[in-house]
């Protein structure tokens, strides 16, 4: 294959960027591999929970023959930026108007509660993948709509009021950290 | 079963505390698990990794029919302690006089480095099973050693010397955070 001058290298984000179905949980992957190659922040996804059942043993290695999915204790995403504990859950929706609560596991609000009061950086990104629109909404934000809600969604117009939109680019994709600098003391 | 009054309730750390073969892990969760009951400490064990490659669905539950483990990216155990981001590492050996660095994988140590110098507490905890001691030796410590030696294994003396020797206790199992206390400004 031909590409011209520069391009080769960079082909396999190139791909991405033009992917624009490309999923949030990959687009944070890349922004998290962007923060760490440039020694901005680790942050990391934690490994799916799985229950392994069934490991047999071929060679040198060890296969899983069976296994299942387990309920996530924590959210999903959690490191260090300057210095300060940083923890959030990421969730997709395809809803045109509201982000359903249901999506987030009794533990995880929680655990963002528990953060909030250690003296973390806790949030939510909410993706509205059929308006191509990613926000931040701190944890905070959150417990001030959950406890003066009875409502099983959070409306769109929540978001766009308390929330942050983050703009998509193109490395990083999501530059989340930018907007932790705007409200973060 | 009979048991006597106030016994019942505590029947499994009973157990647990006179299993003196109980390994590394289990203290360390539970006493994970005692920091998050008394609202000390929100540090969790990550998730073992594994790339799935086969799942079948049944009713509504899938059920993982291979998959294999993956190399952890990071250290097992992160979190926060009194607003300050924590990360570790815990390993044990057999071995009676020194630590075989072998047991830490090289991104494991560059993930450490990294924590401390973003101003995160980053430490490995290492069980020598056979003495029944457990030390904690602070991440600059560790460095302190890989820069200044070219020896494959930390001997045990620089775990006495360096290292802080944590007691075992009722619960939690393992008190690191006492330790983590002292040295922590």
């Amino acid at each position: 294959m031909n590409y011209p001058t520069g391009i080769k290298k960079d082909h396999n984000r190139l791909i991405n960027y033009k992917n624009r179905g490309m999923d949030l949980e990959s687009d944070l992957n890349q922004s998290n591999t962007y923060y760490i190659d440039n020694d901005i922040a680790y942050i990391y996804k934690k490994p799916t929970p799985i229950q392994v059942s069934k490991v047999e043993f071929i060679n040198k290695g060890a296969i899983i023959k069976e296994a299942f999915y387990k309920e996530p204790s924590t959210t999903d995403y959690n490191g260090i930026y300057k210095g300060h504990y940083i923890d959030f859950e990421a969730k997709e929706t395809k809803n045109k108007t509201s982000f359903p609560l249901a999506n987030i596991h009794l533990h995880q609000y929680k655990h963002l509660e528990n953060i909030e009061r250690h003296g973390g950086i806790g949030f939510i990104i909410v993706r509205f993948t059929l308006l191509d629109e990613t926000y931040l909404l701190k944890a905070s934000d959150l417990f001030y709509f959950t406890n003066n809600n009875k409502r099983k969604s959070i409306p769109l117009t929540f978001f766009k009021k308390r929330g942050f939109l983050i703009k998509e680019g193109y490395n990083p994709r999501l530059d989340y950290l930018k907007i932790v600098d705007t409200f973060w003391r």
